[in-house]
């Protein structure tokens, strides 16, 4: 059961949302303009690194659905997501996909954790600013939501299956309050 | 220097959010509502709790800047900031922002660390949903912002007469874009 009075079987995020629509405003729209505004990155890269960064928070509501949404969007591709959450490394990704996932592992731990050759790793493989920018912001910001989710104790459905729809609706519609 | 190419000089998450102003906008009015907007905890109080996260992260920029916005909020009881910061609690501190203090700082070392009991505590103490709700956030939303600052390696103004001026506009203005 969730810490605060919120709508029973609203899970996750969204029954936080309901709670307090005044945040749940400005923390859809950074979703929505994080991970599928425009960037050098794919949305499915971004919601990628977002379940990656869930994963290493121990964080199921976000891990699954943010997984869910990077299957869906992948494609023909989604095994790369099962391969990365378990082994933590994915050989088919890109050599510049590695290197920003290594800055997200790192700024999942703190900020001060990238040094100046994690950048400069990410930039030999490929990556430019807004690479590396977004990729530190969708760290930072799955560092919020995690705690968000799993501070308050929101509901989180048990199994996979629960998250295939959700996936496909936030790969298809995003992130609308 | 920054991991990223953004102007020389500007302070902090000012510098990023001129990098990306479609991200710097939703982090503004997060930030907005979240520390000035309504809630039954007071600025000053909303201020105090994201600069003690951010101590706790030890990001220097966001914790010099909204310790200096709590000490301009409290005013004449601006003691208390830095009673707090360096002792890591403060006895002028009323039980209820004490145990709502105690819930930040297992925010901020992850979600699951908040017990059950840490919230019966607060309520005890006369805390209620919102301001559970709330606390939680801001430490979760500065679980964020000092990833962000520091991931990034975004410029610190190193003396704390710099955040003075900083502290009174975001007391007095607060957050915009």
């Amino acid at each position: 059961m969730a810490h605060i009075e919120v709508k029973e079987g609203v899970p996750g995020i969204r029954s936080l949302f309901q709670f307090s629509p005044e945040t749940g405003k400005p923390l859809c729209e950074l979703a929505e303009v994080l991970l599928r505004g425009p960037s050098p990155l794919s949305s499915a890269e971004r919601e990628l690194i977002a379940a990656y960064v869930s994963n290493r928070n121990d964080c199921m509501f976000c891990m699954n659905s943010h997984a869910a949404a990077a299957r869906f969007l992948f494609d023909e591709r989604k095994q790369v997501v099962d391969e990365l959450l378990k082994d933590q490394t994915a050989d088919s990704l890109s050599p510049k996909m590695r290197a920003l996932l290594w800055i997200a592992a790192k700024v999942q731990g703190s900020g001060k954790y990238v040094t100046p050759n994690d950048i400069e790793n990410a930039r030999k493989a490929g990556a430019n600013d807004t690479d590396i920018h977004d990729t530190v912001l969708i760290a930072a910001s799955f560092s919020m939501f995690n705690r968000y989710v799993d501070g308050l104790a929101s509901f989180t459905p048990a199994n996979e299956e629960d998250y295939l729809e959700m996936g496909k609706r936030m790969g298809q519609k995003g992130y609308h309050i």
